[in-house]
């Protein structure tokens, strides 16, 4: 029924002929049909792969997607990495498909299946990791990927597009360290995560480069949501020695961080500086602004769309890691500490 | 070259006879090539949906897709229809094309063309008004569109799924004149859009309702952002005879009100309480945690989707306009007026 236009130098009868299998078997596997036996289709698609096998986009060209895959599609973050993939596609006349799917690490199997349907130019995959598997869809249908990685955990043989964490946790302590502060507290990230341990050790970096000993006791590790962010401040808050500022990992951690100190009755910065991460659009409009470091999360997601459309035009093997700087942004959360 | 499968009962072949043009003309108008004249185009599309033309989804249906059309991508709000809309259609096994188009009436026309190139399932359009030629355009192609509206200004002939505007705008106030406000500021949005004047009008009669007779001094028109919240807020509160109570169009308005109100040296609530709209995830991380009408933004995408789905299986004639129900939701940012 469905007739696959085989633009590749290798034909689908070559590639029936040496898997032994029938052309219609192969097409069922390039169409991402599921009645194929995993073992035929695993083999069909090691031949395809090696062969290079070349087929055009969807509708000769006519109607192009580029695909972006999140396991969270429920925060400011999210949006700010869609409207990024979104600029450069509509620059590029392709629409965009958006997937929330599967957990941290992966997208789920029924993705794989409706991307090899809809034959988009790319994959953009905001996930930390992929399985083999999903790697070895993707390549032996030649649909290029680009792994969006603010985990800051990159595989080798996938490009990838991420941001400075380390630096980032730097800069951040620094502006507490040269506002006066000696008690800083921080609440990164899951501690799974690799950006959630560059960002700690960036401040303990800072802490240690001013003389200051890191205290294990001001270290606490959240979830990147607002919930994390009011518990752990809750915690470090009530400590007899509390800290006099606090690096919260994540922008929506850093609400958190305010809740907790106005449920404290503490006001900031005058009785407490917060930091964030992040600077969504949202941290201008926290009462007060946020010190935050920014994290281009639009500019990242935009270089890793244009490293998609470079990787389909055959461009001569781009970096395979992409890291874009942070930056420091200085508002009206943080000041020198209270006197003691 | 692009091949047409004819699933309807009229052929291209009668088209292109009625019309007078060839059939390859009628295929052009089809998948949406620019070269052919408006003239010819729009004599063909007028055939085409007289005669009720019917064609298949894209990919023989392996690939469905449906689209959803914005104007502004930049808020939760979009996040969050965009959850609703996802959600349905991967119970449904489509994909979701998101685009950012146009401005707040209409998507710009290059949208369209895209459109009909890729011939999704059908359309949801965050728009207050749609050009009768987009209308055409996609009613002679047979792709069902929803408006998601609301501004509350439906078109009689578009299905439509919108919220209730007026019974948000009239709780708000009541909670407000409950808790013993009597000077209650509004800060509705942009005065051009029925839903900003549907929520004034709450307002008003909940005034009325209580014997306070409404102070135009106290209204004023924001841009549902928190810019524009910060700025009217700042008005108010200059008053000499400053409201006790401010009543903010949106959440985001709200976060203007509240930083507003700290640069003012105002408490909230003890010396000012804020009411917002939408209940976006973010309402309950301001500090404090705002009361907010609950507009229930991701059902409303998800029947706007599902209105869709049932409008392709020609289901008899669903009710054009769909009004999805608003509730007070009390937090922590209103309270009793200070004692004078």
């Amino acid at each position: 029924m469905d007739k696959v236009d085989d633009l590749g130098r290798v034909t689908l009868a070559d590639v029936a002929r040496e898997a032994d299998v029938s052309v219609s078997t192969v097409s069922k596997v390039l169409n991402g049909r599921t009645d194929v036996s995993p073992a035929t289709r695993e083999r069909v698609e090691e031949l395809l792969r090696r062969h290079g096998y070349q087929r055009g986009p969807r509708s000769g060209g006519d109607a192009p997607l580029i695909e972006i895959v999140f396991h969270e599609l429920d925060s400011l973050w999210a949006m700010e990495l869609l409207r990024g993939v979104e600029a450069v596609a509509n620059g590029y006349g392709a629409g965009v498909v958006v997937t929330h799917s599967g957990s941290r690490h992966a997208p789920g199997p029924e993705w794989i299946d409706a991307v090899v349907r809809r034959r988009p130019l790319g994959v953009v995959l905001v996930f930390s990791s992929l399985p083999p598997d999903l790697k070895r869809q993707l390549r032996s249908r030649a649909i290029p990927f680009v792994v969006i990685d603010p985990a800051g955990d990159p595989e080798p043989d996938v490009p990838s597009v991420g941001s400075a964490n380390w630096a980032g946790g730097l800069a951040a302590t620094r502006h507490l360290v040269d506002q006066g502060h000696r008690r800083i507290g921080i609440i990164t990230g899951p501690d799974d995560m690799l950006c959630s341990l560059a960002r700690l050790d960036g401040y303990r970096s800072a802490l240690t480069m001013a003389g200051i000993e890191p205290d294990p006791g001001l270290v606490a590790f959240g979830d990147f949501h607002a919930e994390g962010g009011y518990a752990s401040a809750r915690d470090l808050l009530a400590l007899p020695d509390r800290p006099t500022a606090i690096f919260a990992g994540s922008d929506l951690q850093a609400l958190g961080v305010l809740e907790a100190a106005r449920v404290a009755g503490l006001r900031v910065p005058e009785d407490l500086s917060v930091v964030g991460y992040d600077d969504l659009d949202i941290a201008k409009w926290t009462s007060p602004a946020l010190t935050t470091v920014r994290q281009p999360l639009r500019e990242m997601a935009e270089q890793a769309t244009r490293l998609i459309l470079r990787l389909r035009e055959d461009e001569p093997p781009t970096p395979t890691r992409l890291e874009l700087s942070t930056t420091l942004v200085v508002r009206a959360s943080t000041a020198a500490p209270p006197p003691r």
